[in-house]
């Protein structure tokens, strides 16, 4: 925890133009959620937090509140068995269950316009049928690198890309970049080699 | 934090017969999962933890491999708004979210006997239906007080719970019980006329 803040305040001083997200995949009900928004946004400093959508629009209102601060909920998450219960479909509307939580979040949770997506990048189909029926909102996109999602599996997503970004996020295969003396120098390789890939996909885009 | 660590070793210095369970509501892939782990369970001693599934079975497989811990998976929470996604009905089966919760998690992941569900004491329905589909459940049942749950509405369970018991769980009924000096003695009254209602249930519950 306490090395969590030290890394929070770091990149606060020698980073200030950059938002920090913290991605603690939180959700309960009013007054715990306003424990996590004491610890994420006042305590730490985050701009962002990664949320459970499940608990339904009410318990999260106080989140939802926050006109300035990004929530990134959970719509179809990027680990290997996932589609277990993401991708299972509902009767009537025939949706799956990504998809109502990201046409949900994006038409009603979204009035304060500080909602946004958590889509996993090694299943393109459920991001890309996101992003169309959202009118294209704006995602995180997880399991890049480490997990085999692949940053140039979205070159022909690059149109939309330049209006309505993804944030590509990329843990494992920067921090573990190498386990000896020189992992700084391997971990900043690391990303500086995925910036290439993410410019390599079109102009304005980091 | 530290005073949740104090108080988990009071519990379990003073109280050593009580299960002690971390309403902490996590679930996230290996890695992460492996240090929430470390936190409750070496760190802090809990017995028992409330996860979210929807990451699925093999997201969570290093809870479900803890032989010796209790997990308590969100089924069907006890806020208002809950009914948003967990009672959206899925074609097919024509189940709602969460019965097909309770069913995977009793027919699949169950293999080590350490699961157990939550199902919110403000909505019977759903909490009869998923005691019936999963072979009567172990489950935590919250929103008892506060939330306008009420442990005589359970007068005609009785008779499936004193085989397979369900675990009553009120939190601000009993905590804010009084903002006046008198809180210890108020929280301890508002604590016992919750077990003497539960043991009106029935012989051997507590």
């Amino acid at each position: 925890m306490e090395s969590l803040k030290k890394t929070f305040d770091y990149l606060q001083k020698e980073y200030p133009h950059i938002p920090l997200l913290l991605d603690g995949k939180r959700g309960d009900i009013g007054n715990t959620n306003q424990g996590t928004i004491e610890f994420a946004f006042k305590y730490l400093g985050a701009h962002g937090i990664t949320l459970y959508p499940l608990m339904g629009q009410e318990a999260l209102s106080s989140f939802l509140n926050l006109k300035d601060k990004g929530l990134f909920f959970l719509c179809r998450t990027s680990n290997s068995g996932a589609e277990e219960f993401f991708d299972l479909p509902f009767s009537g509307s025939h949706r799956l269950l990504y998809e109502q939580i990201g046409l949900t979040i994006s038409e009603k949770w979204n009035q304060n316009r500080n909602c946004y997506l958590v889509l996993g990048g090694t299943h393109m189909d459920s991001l890309k049928r996101v992003r169309e029926i959202t009118n294209h909102m704006i995602a995180l996109v997880p399991g890049i690198g480490h997990q085999g999602g692949q940053i140039a599996s979205f070159q022909n997503l690059s149109e939309s890309l330049s209006k309505n970004p993804l944030i590509f996020h990329s843990s494992r295969s920067i921090i573990y970049a190498s386990k000896e003396r020189d992992f700084a120098q391997k971990s900043r390789q690391a990303a500086l080699e995925m910036v290439h890939e993410i410019q390599k996909l079109g102009d304005g885009l980091w």
